[in-house]
């Protein structure tokens, strides 16, 4: 896993999204917000923000009326890419070439081929996320319910200007 | 994830599993001779090793002709229960009750039923497992060669003595 990643960063990613696909084209929101809104420690869920922004998940603008909103439409985002986003391929498995090591060492020959531990965790991870990348932000209610949540938005979304 | 838990916990957790799956049923290896093995720091794998015996996939006898073991015959025992001994539910994903936060927290009502986002990534979950509960030690070949691990073994093994 990527150093400091969050047990809990998966839980908050997808939470965060699911606000965040509430947010009309012109509309996007500062992390503060997303912190208060979650009652969340600001500076670690910058972090998570900041890696679903590395991942194309969310786009920021900074500025006086910056803030986040996601990338693309709800319907185009899966479960799947927010949760790779948070590092889940290290956290799943990390393969160091330990058959490579010590004395019973594999042969550079050997090691040629995918060694058989690490092909069966792939699968397995293909299938974990078989399931997640056929769930899209549009698919899931908003937990708490939408009304609250739009309400709340109202209040504190920046509004970007339109130019004419 | 469990605090310390090792990114290479999974890798180093099986590729142990494969070596002792090696041994005779009045066979055993200290841990520090699977380290020496896989030329890994003696205090991780030993971590590792713990965790395995907590989960019952190894036993381990103390005292001079102590050492490590498997819990059950090789076909009986899977990757699943390997990876989960290791942590694996705790790095995949953690719900913190994050709906119940904040200025729009669900009502505890709300919070009788699972919430969507973790109902998804519990059956993420459970397709991940289900292709790792498929395989057993026994499918797979000892990486680097079961003739070169066996010999290693017969110069290192503590054989208990039979008593009649
Ligand atoms: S060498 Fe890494 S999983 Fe086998
Ligand atoms: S409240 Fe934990 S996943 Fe939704």
């Amino acid at each position: 896993m990527r150093s400091g990643r969050l047990p809990q960063g998966v839980e908050w990613a997808v939470h965060a999204c699911l606000v965040l696909a509430l947010l009309r084209p012109d509309e996007q929101l500062p992390a503060q917000r997303l912190a208060e809104l979650f009652d969340l420690p600001p500076a670690y869920l910058a972090k998570v923000m900041q890696d679903l922004a590395v991942a194309g998940v969310v786009v920021s603008a900074s500025g006086r009326h910056g803030g986040y909103r996601l990338a693309a439409a709800p319907g185009e985002l899966t479960v799947g890419r927010v949760v790779r986003a948070t590092g889940l391929a290290e956290a799943l498995f990390v393969c160091t070439e330990i058959r490579g090591r010590g004395p019973c060492a594999a042969t550079p020959e050997q090691c040629r081929t995918p060694c058989a531990v690490a092909t069966v965790m792939r699968r397995a991870e293909m299938a974990y996320l078989e399931v997640l990348d056929a769930v899209s932000l549009a698919d899931l209610p908003v937990p708490g319910g939408r009304a609250a949540a739009e309400q709340w938005l109202t209040a504190h979304v920046h509004r970007v200007k339109e130019r004419s």
